[in-house]
């Protein structure tokens, strides 16, 4: 492999000596910036090696060197030994920029390459404002990979399938005249959408190019005065699927006619979000056309779910809270009769979803982190890794499936028998901060910014933070993480309004010791109006018992305890119908008033 | 009146006309930037008769238009009355912008003045950006008031003086010097200083130039590798004062000699702020030297207190307390004695802060509001609004003062006698708001921002909110308002740190019935270093009981009953001490903890 890596790296100093650069520059990203990349676009593996999911590989005359952040150090560490690829850790003190390395090694006046097909127009931008202040030029024009990565997989052509009507809640046609209102006001001819989501959302269509995210890759180019095109490998559809998009006023094209489509385009102004949309395709945009950066009004209108998706959502939890409880009443013993792994228990969750109707796919990988691997945030067990679970300590198990009429995401720490001090406080400290967030009430067009302090003070006031996001959108059958909006530290403007759905996930992890979290997801709903205001809340939609086991009673205050006592009165009433005697009567005992719990 | 207002707009009309102007735009700012504005600068008032603190005027040739906000709807609609100047409420959803009224009035390629000297650079981009979208073209170069407004108040001429070493804590000749490091970093060869309080706090220099601000009239240039120039009038400064400067390495040139002193500068880079630095000052700059928008430093060195000014501040509180203690026992028998007035209970504040050492002046108008007038979020009493003190109902008393080793800034509101059931839910509901905030531990750097909401929790789940700020920062012995950081819903990304002030000020408002705020003032300082981090926390610096009549006992959970009775514990072994036996028991009284109170 090692070898491999070195003859590859060797293959792109040579092309790029024909092109005259002396760098080239490869990110982990791909054309529709997505989170989850197809194998044709993971170039930056194929080069370097490393399979992390962030990490920019950047290859001069005699030197390389990868930058990825904390979360892959040690993994990267290991994976480029032998390669010659330097590790770059982002984020520390010492770190250069690629700028500034590049500026370092490079003599003024050289020219520096990426692919502007996988990078955002942000991304371009950035680098070329500072490439361009230190003396050197960015060229977006190539993709090696074209002709070095001879084996390169082809673009994914997994079928696409219709999302019933009853399902989405409003037709193709009338979200296309939607989008083409907010264009209208916006003065802008047409709008390109990349971001494959927001392509599926939009056309009421679902495939499965991309793992775990239920899309196809494609273009959209919406016009506000005429047609919308959709840019898509034509045998990915049937005569069926044609005919429908036919009828909701949909033409097709081939993937790869996008660059050409725009370059053609005669109308006077075009509409994009450049953080959403790769160099390439901005580029195409003609002279005489005018670019406006606009957030996608694709994005903002998927955000706030409408009543068939709602439904659609209140379905799903009742199916996946049944596959839940039977897993949750099974794992205790089972762990205890030993034999039982990360990896094993992950099989049996995922046999128990897909028992379920509509149930399509996982949301996302899994993650099952006993004891010290809980506090790996985004540790994905591997055979390698994988390790047998004992009845004493914490398991976090942050899960999620793609059903045809909602898609799920849940976190549980689950307490597998005896615990240490320090785990009761930190489970009740995060059990605390979800409950502050979950009882929040709020001005309708607050942020998440604003909010997040409600599931970090408490846990605060101990000196104690995550560093992840508390919550996040969730698509109804699609992305798992789907914006605009987000509840983190981190300034989020885009404002919460009812029908949004949002994840709340604080969590506590002690490097070498353990970690947990405690997520369910939400929908924002009407409070009340008042002379002050129209105010929102949150709707709990995941339907779960919460370990009470770990709960350290006197850390909870008389509203906590109230507010948990609810939910869980909520999810008996919810599944207690739909469960068996044996599984009932598990679930009474496991959401039974907390005064009440042995 | 009117026939004056009247021949004034004609006047202006007059040299618009002769100067090629199609309008001309008067806003509320002046050349510094500040809060509070010198007559001299008063020229909206001038020429509309407007005498709000916010508002700008638009005049055409054949209309005028005042455009304000909701605070001075009434107040603008009663003052603009007879003289043709209409009213703009700004921020209702049907008020046209400046820009959109004048594109709808005037004829292509019009010229729209506004003079630079009074406007910031970023309030002339952002018209020029849109005056330009609309074809319209925006001069800066002219102030028609200097031939209009014959007599025009001169720029305050009062006499400065020396804040001494003992109370600023560092050297002028060393905060001159670390403001060089800061702009050697940022290679930038000089910065503009214009902001008022930033001058005198760079200088430890005090004047009396602003209402309620110690501060005085000025400009200062500091080079990077060469001397600071102060731009004042020289008959402001005692030969005394001279030498310092002259001694501190600070050069003085005539306050009117900023832009030619930045027209002759000789170095490739000049920073400002683009916020608080004008627009005429801005222009100065020559054609060869970049401009590079940054932060103050002094700004940002200001804002994080030494332990001298902490020092300042804790005995400047002492003495503050004192006399709010002093008020506090008089208040209550004196308005059921009858004959108090919101006027009076005003001067009589003032006389007894008079009375301590070191007072120097208030540090704001007092907002002293009796009942409806309590809602009024920016009340001052006059003459004719003033009503009389009866022993019911809510006081809303809103108070500082300037102590030569401190500013501050208090807010404490009071029951007469009687309260409605709603009065003391929302004296309750700002209450636990208050105890939240103050509560709070937080990682170093976090933004007020992400604060604010600990104010607004308790509130928020009743549906009731305040649309104004949580928390500024003071000045010590400068304004009462001071940035960069501040506490409130809108995005503040400067972070807080250690060492900075801040108050923390929630409020409910009922239009026409009552008005609740609890302000203290508090100091950031160190919680703990952990595995997570440093967390920072609030040390309250104001010490003044907090009303314990109006609370309803049972809305107060453990922890905010623990933190009352510790704050007020904390008020009575301050001030304890310096009071004599009436009013020691008085405060022991008012102290008390809450379970022993009647």
């Amino acid at each position: 492999m090692r070898k491999t890596i070195n003859e590859r790296i060797n293959a792109l100093r040579r092309w790029m000596e024909e092109h005259g650069m002396s760098a080239f520059i490869v990110p982990s990203t791909d054309p529709h910036c997505g989170e989850y990349i197809p194998a044709r676009w993971e170039a930056r593996q194929w080069l370097s090696g490393f399979n992390g999911s962030a990490g920019t590989v950047v290859v001069t005359t005699d030197e390389a060197a990868l930058w990825t952040d904390s979360r892959y150090f040690i993994a990267a560490e290991e994976q480029l030994q032998g390669t010659g690829i330097r590790l770059m850790r982002d984020g520390l003190p010492d770190t250069p920029s690629i700028t500034e390395w590049l500026t370092a090694r490079l003599p003024a006046d050289s020219t520096v390459g990426t692919d502007g097909n996988v990078n955002t127009v942000t991304a371009v931008e950035r680098l070329q404002t500072e490439l361009t202040a230190n003396g050197m030029h960015l060229c977006t024009s190539y993709d090696p990979m074209e002709t070095l990565w001879t084996d390169r997989p082809a673009v994914p052509a997994y079928p696409v399938v219709q999302q019933p009507l009853l399902l989405a809640g409003v037709s193709c046609r009338d979200k296309l005249e939607h989008i083409r209102r907010i264009c209208r006001k916006a003065q802008v001819g047409a709008f390109v959408l990349s971001a494959l989501d927001e392509i599926a959302w939009t056309l009421n269509l679902r495939g499965s190019d991309v793992h775990c995210n239920p899309v196809f890759v494609s273009y959209l180019l919406i016009e506000t005065e005429g047609p919308a095109t959709l840019f898509i490998d034509a045998d990915k559809l049937t005569d069926e699927i044609g005919d429908y998009l036919h009828g909701e006023g949909v033409i097709l094209r081939p993937y790869t006619a996008i660059t050409d489509a725009i370059r053609a385009y005669r109308g006077s102004s075009i509409g994009l979000n450049p953080a959403a949309t790769n160099y390439t395709v901005f580029g195409a945009v003609p002279d005489g056309c005018s670019i406006r950066r606009m957030p996608s009004p694709a994005a903002r209108l998927k955000a706030i779910k409408n009543e068939a998706e709602q439904t659609g959502y209140r379905n799903a939890m009742l199916r996946d809270g049944m596959a839940l409880v039977k897993f949750l009443r099974w794992l205790k013993p089972a762990v205890e009769a030993g034999g039982q792994t990360e990896l094993s228990i992950d099989r049996r969750l995922t046999a128990l979803r897909a028992e379920q109707a509509l149930y399509r796919d996982i949301s996302f990988d899994t993650i099952a982190g006993y004891g010290a691997h809980g506090a790996i945030v985004h540790y994905e067990a591997t055979p390698q890794t994988d390790i047998p679970l004992e009845p004493h300590g914490l398991l976090l198990l942050d899960s999620g499936a793609q059903y045809q009429d909602g898609t799920t995401d849940i976190t549980r720490t689950i307490a597998l028998g005896p615990l240490t001090d320090e785990e009761r406080r930190d489970y009740t400290l995060v059990l605390k901060g979800h409950i502050c967030l979950a009882r929040v009430r709020f001005p309708d067009g607050c942020s998440g910014t604003q909010l997040d302090v409600c599931a970090r003070y408490a846990m605060w006031q101990e000196g104690i933070n995550y560093l992840h996001g508390t919550g996040h959108g969730v698509g109804s059958y699609l992305n798992v993480h789907e914006g605009p909006h987000q509840i983190r530290m981190n300034y989020m403007p885009e404002p919460l309004r009812a029908g949004m759905t949002v994840t709340n996930e604080p969590g506590i992890y002690r490097s070498g010791r353990h970690g947990c979290r405690i997520e369910n997801m939400q929908l924002i709903v009407p409070f009340r109006d008042t002379e002050f205001g129209t105010f929102l809340q949150f709707e709990p939609l995941t339907l779960c018992p919460i370990d009470k086991t770990p709960i350290v009673r006197e850390m909870l205050n008389r509203e906590e305890t109230e507010w948990l006592d609810t939910y869980h009165r909520r999810v008996y009433e919810a599944l207690a119908p739909l469960l068996d005697e044996e599984h009932r009567r598990w679930l009474e005992d496991a959401t039974a008033p907390l005064e009440k719990t042995r």
